[in-house]
C-alpha cells in the first residue's frame, strides 16, 4: 500500500549526476503532506520492536524522516555530517568512493556507550555511506539496532552489503 | 517558555567556523524529543495564520523541523538546495557571500505561481541565503508568506535585512 504510494510518487531522472544513471527522485514525495505523514507512521510501525535509543540521519536527505521518526519515537535524533558541518568535537569516518574519499563525521557527545541506534537516510544505493555510519558508529562503543530508508535499490547490492551488520531493515519501497 | 529551553539546549562554540566567531550549535536540542516536538508546535501555533501554501526549508538544517512543519500544517514541503544537488529542472539564484559567491536551487516544479511560501530555516544571521531565497521564489512567481528560524542572531542586522521582504517573520529564541 504505502509502497506502491511512494513508487507512484517517486520520478525517475535519467543521467543523474551522471550519464547511464537512473537517479529516484524523492522530492515528489515531500509534496504531498498526507503521503510524509504516512510514511513517518510506517516507519515508526517498523521499528517500534528494535529498542532503539537513537536515530542517526544521513545528512541532508536523511534529516527530513530522519528527525521526525526520532521525535515520534521520543528518542535523540543524531546528524551525521560531511567534514566540517558539525561545530563541537567530532569522530569522524574515512572511506573509499567509486573516486577518491568521503568522510563523515558524528559529534562526540551524540550518544553513550552501548546506545542502540538506528540509521536512516532516504535512499538505499550501494550502501557506502551506511557502511561507513556503522563503522564509525561501533567505534564510538554504539550498536547498529537496524536501518531505515525510504528507497531501495536492492540491485545495486546495498541491501546485502548492510544485511551483515544487522538484519532489521526497513525499506519502505524497493527496486 | 519555549525560549528559554531553546536557550538553555544551545551550545556556544568558540571560533566556529572561523575565528571570532561563536556559533550557536542546535545538536543539542535534537537529543531531547519532548523540546523537538515542543518546538514544531510552537512553529505551528505562530504561523497557522499565515494562509502558507508550502514551507521552504534551506538545506540541510532547514530540513529539520521544515519537513515536521509543512507535514503538520498539511502543505508540501519544498527543499531549498546547493547548485546541483537537485536532479530535476530547477531555477537558481547566485548570491554573494563575504567571499566569492554562493548558488541555490529550486525545482521549476516546486509550487504553483501565486503560492504563499514560508520560508525556513535553523538560524537567522546576516540573512544572505534567506534573501536570495526570496528573491528566488519571488522569481518564480510566488510570494513570501514569512519566515521563521529556532534561532535569530538580531546583532547580525539579518531581522532588519528580511524584514523589509515580509513583517511575519517568527524567531523562537533571540539573541
Amino acid at each position: 500500500m504505502i509502497e506502491q504510494q511512494i513508487k507512484s510518487a517517486i520520478r525517475d531522472i535519467h543521467d543523474f549526476p551522471k550519464p547511464g544513471i537512473i537517479f529516484k527522485d524523492i522530492t515528489p514525495i515531500l509534496k504531498d503532506p498526507v503521503l510524509c505523514d504516512a510514511i513517518s507512521t510506517a516507519f515508526l510501525d517498523k521499528i517500534k520492536d528494535m529498542q532503539i535509543d537513537a536515530v542517526a540521519g544521513i545528512e541532508s536527505r536523511g534529516f527530513l524522516f530522519g528527525l521526525t521518526m526520532a521525535t515520534k519515537l521520543g528518542v535523540p535524533f543524531i546528524p551525521v555530517r560531511k567534514a566540517g558541518k558539525l561545530p563541537y568535537s567530532v569522530n569522524q569516518k574515512i572511506y573509499e568512493l567509486e573516486y577518491g574519499t568521503a568522510t563523515i563525521e558524528i559529534h562526540t557527545d551524540a550518544f553513550e556507550p552501548g546506545n542502540r541506534i538506528l540509521i536512516h537516510d532516504d535512499l538505499l544505493a550501494t550502501g557506502g555511506t551506511v557502511t561507513a555510519t556503522s563503522e564509525l558508529i561501533k567505534e564510538m562503543g554504539g550498536h547498529v539496532a537496524g536501518f531505515s530508508f525510504v528507497v531501495g535499490l536492492s540491485f545495486l547490492k546495498g541491501l546485502e552489503k548492510i544485511s551483515a551488520i544487522s538484519d532489521n531493515i526497513v525499506v519502505l519501497a524497493d527496486y
